[in-house]
């Protein structure tokens, strides 16, 4: 299948990987794809140039937004929360309309320093704010409660026995999200209700940022016990 | 050990049972005890009037809040969180003053219906509130991100393997209450740092509520797998 992926980060980059590992066309989608190629640094992160990366990962196209927008069947919003709305908006309405976007974005405001808060919560989230500024979008939001490795590989812990979250309008977009997570080792898929239930997953980034804090390695996850 | 149970609902009401289970003796404190033990009709959730629960457990007594407060070694505030600060004043900070306050409470704005928001997020909580409210107390925000039964006896539940969180500036109030949790069977308590960090705990609450509503039942925890 095809998947554009919108944002050049470790989280766009390990679910490229991943994908194309799965046999599946991806193109990364990013702001000014000339600019980005060029660059030469280590990001904030420590991790290398998206160059680098590039000719590691050569099944990989590098494009911009759009480019990324129109070549996916389904699209992944790896953007940081904060550029998301923009991103899709360049990435084009009619290139995104009636398409299955998975939104794995979180709405963190690093503004104040760490540990960051959120710039949207409690009565609205970044999946009910994307699903309503585009409202002909099939939007799952989904994976946002954990590092990129696990959520391309959750077998990396506990031989993958803790759980991922759904939300979303559409039932069989949610079944298509659902049957690429098992693609990628999930079991335990736990489809919380409508976009609204977006709030739910966001607003476990607190406690996620300070248990982080707590254990010092991003290798961690929660599982529901019932 | 003496306790001070602020609130007489399922919450206050379990925790008060175990804790003479395992022979502590416990003050229930409640705005107006007169009116309280009047009561005769079942209250929103189902559960008998006080006078009821009291004939059954009879080690157990009613008082006011300053009652409960001025009898405990421990305080705990099991009250809504909405009324919670109103409760302590009542209660009167001398008689909380250097004493360990367990905070179970949570934010939960109920005016626009189920599921609820929460009346202080984000960059703010409840467990702060409190704390600066009284700043000789010594708060330990735990037992928020649960059911009541579950609080007290973590075994009902795959023998107890998953996870409480405790977070609170004082380090020997956190032992403390570390070793009452250990007492009721808990094994994997999470000390996520200062009073500023029950903001996880806290905003976890949303993705309980909506978990609840798939699950259909309260009784699931989350393990922090690692």
């Amino acid at each position: 299948m095809n998947f554009g992926i919108l944002g050049t980060g470790v989280v766009g980059r390990t679910l490229a990987a991943k994908l194309i590992e799965l046999d599946h066309s991806v193109v990364l989608g990013t702001r000014d794809p000339a600019k980005t190629i060029l660059k030469s640094e280590l990001d904030g992160m420590g991790n290398p140039p998206i160059r680098v990366w590039l000719e590691k990962n050569s099944k990989a196209k590098l494009g911009s937004f759009t480019e990324a927008a129109v070549h996916g069947e389904i699209i992944i919003n790896a953007t940081n929360g904060v550029g998301s709305l923009n991103a899709l908006q360049i990435a084009g309405e009619m290139n995104l309309n009636n398409k299955i976007l998975m939104d794995i974005s979180n709405p963190l405001d690093l503004t104040n320093g760490m540990p960051p808060s959120l710039f949207i919560s409690n009565t609205d989230s970044l999946g009910e704010q994307i699903q309503r500024a585009f409202p002909n979008v099939l939007v799952v939001k989904t994976l946002n409660t954990m590092n990129a490795y696990l959520m391309v590989n959750p077998r990396l812990l506990a031989n993958g026995d803790h759980s991922v979250f759904v939300s979303g309008n559409d039932t069989a977009a949610k079944a298509a999200v659902s049957k690429l997570l098992q693609s990628f080792g999930w079991e335990d898929i736990i489809d919380l209700g409508d976009i609204t239930t977006a709030r739910g997953p966001e607003m476990y980034l607190p406690l996620w940022l300070r248990t982080w804090g707590v254990l010092q390695i991003p290798m961690f996850q929660i599982k529901v016990v019932r």
